[in-house]
């Protein structure tokens, strides 16, 4: 992409009503622009970091078993009437009329959507698991919008839902979510750690948190300093192997984290914690038959008995991780973004545009590289070095490469590594090389 | 994906609300389920079809020029009292107070967002021509919805926003994306026909429907018998060649068709017209300062004059085409997919599972297609033949292949193409070089 094309309106300078970097950083890249409070664009930047981060969320879920639908973002009121859920949701609940007066609303979370598309459908244990997600726009009217997209009003959420038979099903079908997540935010770049959590609104009796560490976090976290060296992902782990996904699942819970609120300061040596500043960007829930048994979500057994489906459900923030990375990944100059979910892998810099050499040059470098397949952003612009290695920095792309008057007569470009600052003055050739590999 | 763990929830007897044969095949087929008037869910098979008529019509956007964003779905009153549309719009808009009683609303289309996108940062024609495009659920509070998601009020539309200095500079931008729109229809296997529409409530003075003939169509249009044999595809036609642009353009729009309000008799030799049933699957608009001038959306043109920018507007109805495809492409028994959007390539048909013959060839077959990268639905569950193969006609995947416990003796499959109706009994080897082509 030429960046004179491009639609990418970056800043000079700190907006005044952004707190924290994340928030900060994406309105100087251009990447949101906010509507309403708590209620963002994704400008053509931000939407393309959205939609990486989107496509590794469903790849880990697809791979786990999950499949893929898509539910409606109105939903009616009486499905929450029968779960007890619509009176107790309080002011968060964005209500709506419609034209016919019907209660309506715009849905935060989907346990009972999809308990009733269960309920229409499965009546037998043999058509048994299922885990169903979406990826989707959500509603909270929270008081006090803020942090731009980490505490939006509008956020899209990854939610998956299980259901199985037995309580011993739905443990296997938490477990393989345990995993999928953590597997999520390693392709990410991130490390989060689980934690075991408060289960809050959406109810049942087991539940943890995913939290990465960010010297901005939102709250205190204690962990077992033994997670700086855990082996999250387990690439040979299948997800067949259900003793091999128990241990993995028993040996990550078995080392300490704990949130501020869940913190015991018993638990475990002084000289073995670390305490950090954490994010949620996931949380999963058993919570058995909560919403099957009011809402009549049954499947008969072997027995022929009728019983509620035992039932999980699972989230991931996904525009909430665009600013979590952010957080967790940035400099003073701007944003680092890991090689998976940056919006391009390289940036070229014509430091004279209209000059010849420096333009042919540039345009072969573009050419080549993109017929690699990789995705670089060109600034073509008639503008300032000054400006326009500052905007390259702010946008964090992986990789530099400069191309200036001098250096091009001498056939040499200025290669950088935006997450190190390592640079190198090697031939143009070489910098093909070394980039398209 | 194997049957036997997918979610497909198919019917076998007509769902008695449904009036027409897309809504009925998208029920029994198990692609949707309705959540409250106008409102689905898209279940696994349904939101594969939505996702790829997405990406089609994504990628010939980005092809033309135009740059992915998102807007989100909740929009300020505030936008719509600058334009005057919001007392305008009746309601069809769904109107919302939020928790602080702030006037919100569903957005039902995005001029005035978008506007206000362009007014915040571009100030300048050098950075024109822009044309921004976004992907988003819309809502519009019909009095009447049917026709399940060919006429329902949450539905996902594409829609393109194009900025110009000049008149001659928008007109441009339109035939780019007339060029873009049949381009798309054309990789969707639908013939679209360009016919000049209203423009209606978004106003201006250039507007084209696009149709598709469907004998189920909602309205009658007539069109020169010649649209039969048009090439609408222009395959060697460059975005960057203006004049072939202008000459595509023209030569396609002097071709009679016409909707049923704008019709006129007189205005071609009886032999030479078609009437057919049509189905609108897209509407351009150019509507130059209609939005730009109240809101103050103005660029520098080169002689320092401050001028309102002009404008167009380019919608698809992507949820919409999944029905219209349907309603152009089925049989009495089923879909007939087009390749290109069809939810897996081919149907894989064990006539005895769990006869170890059937088994063995199936699965090897299954292994080696999906080794080849097809998409492939492979029925293994323990079912009667004839409702496995009802079923597989019902979901209209392009190809059959059916392993029976006779034809695996002797190292035979069937093969079946689904549009055709022709059946062949080719050996095993045969078929797997066949559809793995």
């Amino acid at each position: 992409m030429r960046l004179s094309r491009y639609f990418l309106p970056t800043l000079r300078d700190n907006p005044k009503e952004a707190e924290i970097v994340s928030h900060r950083y994406m309105l100087r890249a251009g990447m949101i622009q906010q509507n309403a409070a708590g209620i963002y664009s994704w400008l053509p930047m931000g939407f393309k970091v959205l939609k990486k981060i989107e496509q590794i969320v469903r790849e880990e879920q697809d791979r786990s078993g999950a499949q893929e639908i898509l539910m409606p973002t109105i939903q009616p009121a009486d499905l929450w009437r029968e779960s007890g859920r619509y009176d107790d949701y309080g002011k968060e609940m964005l209500r709506i009329q419609d034209r016919a007066e019907r209660d309506m609303l715009f849905g935060p979370t989907n346990e009972e959507m999809v308990t009733d598309i269960f309920r229409s459908h499965v009546k037998s244990y043999k058509d048994l698991p299922k885990n169903l997600y979406h990826i989707q726009w959500k509603f909270r009217d929270e008081v006090r919008p803020r942090f731009g997209v980490m505490r939006g009003r509008e956020f899209l959420m990854k939610d998956a839902y299980s259901f199985d038979l037995t309580e011993e099903d739905a443990k296997i079908a938490y477990q393989k979510m345990f995993l999928a997540y953590l597997r999520t935010y390693k392709r990410m770049g991130l490390k989060a750690i689980p934690m075991r959590a408060e289960t809050g609104p959406i109810g049942g009796d087991m539940s943890h948190e995913f939290i990465i560490l960010a010297e901005t976090g939102e709250s205190e976290v204690f962990a077992d300093k033994k997670w700086e060296n855990v082996d999250l992902e387990a690439a040979g782990l299948s997800y067949e192997d259900l003793n091999g996904l128990n241990e993995y699942f028993e040996e990550k819970t078995s080392i300490y984290a704990a949130t501020d609120e869940q913190h015991d300061p018993g638990a475990i040596a002084e000289d073995q914690l670390m305490t950090a500043r954490g994010i949620e960007v996931g949380h999963i829930f058993n919570f058995g038959t909560k919403y099957s048994k009011p809402m009549g979500a049954t499947v008969q057994n072997k027995d022929g008995d009728v019983v509620p489906v035992e039932m999980g459900s699972y989230g991931i923030g996904v525009s909430r991780l665009v600013g979590g990375i952010i957080e967790a990944s940035h400099d003073g100059d701007g944003i680092i973004w890991p090689e998976e979910v940056a919006p391009f892998d390289i940036g070229l810099i014509n430091l004279k545009a209209g000059d010849q050499a420096c333009d042919g040059a540039c345009e072969k470098l573009y050419a080549d590289l993109s017929a690699q397949g990789k995705d670089v952003l060109y600034d073509d612009r008639d503008a300032r070095a000054g400006e326009k290695f500052a905007n390259m920095d702010l946008i964090g792309l992986p990789w530099q490469v400069t191309i200036g008057p001098k250096g091009v007569a001498n056939g040499m470009a200025e290669v950088k590594n935006r997450k190190t600052g390592e640079k190198h003055e090697i031939s143009i050739e070489s910098a093909m090389e070394k980039l398209a590999a």
